[in-house]
């Protein structure tokens, strides 16, 4: 009977130790929150520091509510205004200072706006009296060099040129295509294959950080044989990369958040109507008749296709200022794994 | 003597337990590498994408043979070019893009700079089979906002403007010196009092992740009261940071790369000698007798002196592709605590 006593008293003292220190072991719901590229400048603005911190301080509000019901949380973001801003740039001093390529760009977007993205959420929380740590981890995504994309580049970005600009880019290895309003670079949109910091990005949610990461989809990089990582001109979709990132974080939620309250079916139609719970098969049935355009609403319902088939619980796409509301159920669009 | 016997089994399992899962306890030394700005633009470069990669892959491997001998690494470093640039590009299209305030430019100094280090240093550790995680961080720096730098600006950053450009820097609110080449933007220099994310910093040091932090010194935050965090348009001198930083990880070395391989007192005279090795007490004479210039040696020793007063053991200061050697001792100032 000592002896057995002894071993149970033992055995608890080690369990409350274990679940002291080990910070894996908790119960709080992990989740993305995906910010659209439009989401912090918003339209028929011109896009001024004070435009896109006052945007960004509004979707703090709603993640901070998310963070009070205890969920972690990895937020991303696109970057479209803001590194076509930052090409441009390049674009327009070329003769004075070296232009950056895309990659680049896209690391700076990433330093810009999550330091914007960082302050705000620090800001909200400390508003709440809520003490807790935030970080930006600039983020690599992988890509397959065989990816067919890398040869066919068909994502146009940045401004459109006149001739004479267009052939200066040519000469600098762009893809250019001819469009009604002039010229513009085109670039290849490869899928992701995994997200370089996905670990280090792991292991800060455990420790109860909340994460801003894969900004812009990331920086695309291809593995090379011998030599490590190479960067590649072109970009992700930011969709596609924080479903990969919730799949190797084991996120429960995507949360997407967009300029539009739902997703919508015979969309500019007559018959158009509004999605509100949908299944993954029925998503994915709309999905293969084409009712989401490439451009914009596609890569999103892929995205929550393979969220829920590789172990994700839920994806909601909602308005960009209704996180919190559609978190509730009163708006968004729902998809949800039967 | 059965219940004994049963306690000190407990007291071991417990003890193998907690020395597991601590990630706190181990034996390697902690180092700050601080690079300076122009370290990965070169004299007689144009700064192209190119030489800043192959310049940062050359300094990557000192980085590389550091972390085989065990230590755990912070890298800071300057952005003077890259931001420069970045200013100077937001000026050149100001009539087109809203121009971004320092603080912003800064932030994406170190999203670009931030990710040519981690690919460069992941690639070298590829090479040598090493496995190990690497970090961009990217980070706000605290300042006094009674510092009295803020109303007194004085250091001159970014390009020289003539007078109609230095006329619309002045209505954005922007102090302007006339120099012999030109008017150019002056900001304040204020003092890092603390590095907003060094929590996160440590622990991901403590769970063996290389971190890249403070670059350029990081963007200068004040606090205000019922708001939280707010950007200041100052620049923060990245060897004082990155001493804050070294201070508030409890770093045992900070070693700062710059452009000339040792520190020399009587600079520019016919008595011009350099350090070897000189103790705390030596090199806060020297710095008092004025010794070492405030635009370049000068916070750089005040780093040491500061580092070393406040429970640091060694600072060596030494030229940006002699790291290694450095360390080994066969180059470079080696400042010591006595």
């Amino acid at each position: 009977m000592v002896f057995v006593s002894g071993h149970i008293r033992c055995f608890i003292i080690i369990l409350f130790i274990i679940l002291c220190v080990s910070p894996n072991i908790n119960m709080d719901k992990v989740a993305i929150v995906a910010l659209g590229g439009n989401a912090l400048i918003k339209k028929g603005q011109i896009g001024d520091i004070h435009e896109q911190f006052a945007n960004t301080r509004k979707v703090s509000s709603s993640i901070v509510k998310m963070v009070k019901a205890g969920y972690k949380l990895v937020v991303t973001h696109g970057n479209g205004p803001q590194v076509g801003s930052i090409f441009l740039q390049n674009n327009a001093t070329r003769d004075i200072i070296p232009p950056m390529p895309l990659g680049i760009c896209v690391a700076e977007s990433q330093g810009f706006i999550g330091y914007m993205i960082q302050q705000c959420i620090f800001n909200e929380l400390h508003k709440e009296n809520i003490s807790k740590k935030i970080a930006t981890i600039i983020t690599q995504v992988l890509i397959d060099e065989k990816d067919l994309s890398l040869k066919d580049p068909t994502k146009p970005i940045g401004p459109y040129y006149n001739e004479d600009d267009a052939q200066k880019l040519l000469k600098d290895g762009y893809q250019i295509t001819m469009q009604p309003q002039g010229w513009r670079i085109v670039v290849p949109s490869p899928d992701p294959k995994a997200i370089v910091e996905a670990d280090i990005i792991k292991r800060l949610l455990d420790e109860d950080v909340i994460v801003i990461a894969a900004g812009g989809g990331g920086m695309p990089v291809i593995k090379k044989e011998g030599w490590g990582l190479d960067g590649v001109e072109a970009v992700v979709d930011k969709d596609l990369a924080s479903e990969r990132l919730a799949e190797e974080i084991k996120a429960d939620l995507l949360l997407i958040l967009t300029n539009v309250d739902k997703v919508y079916i015979d969309f500019n139609t007559e018959n158009s109507r509004p999605l509100n719970t949908v299944t993954l098969n029925e998503i994915k049935k709309y999905y293969q008749q084409e009712q989401f355009p490439q451009g914009s609403m596609g890569p999103k319902i892929l995205a929550a296709i393979r969220f829920l088939e590789h172990g994700g619980r839920k994806v909601i796409i909602a308005d960009v200022d209704q996180g919190w509301e559609a978190l509730q159920g009163t708006t968004g669009t729902h998809i949800v794994n039967e």
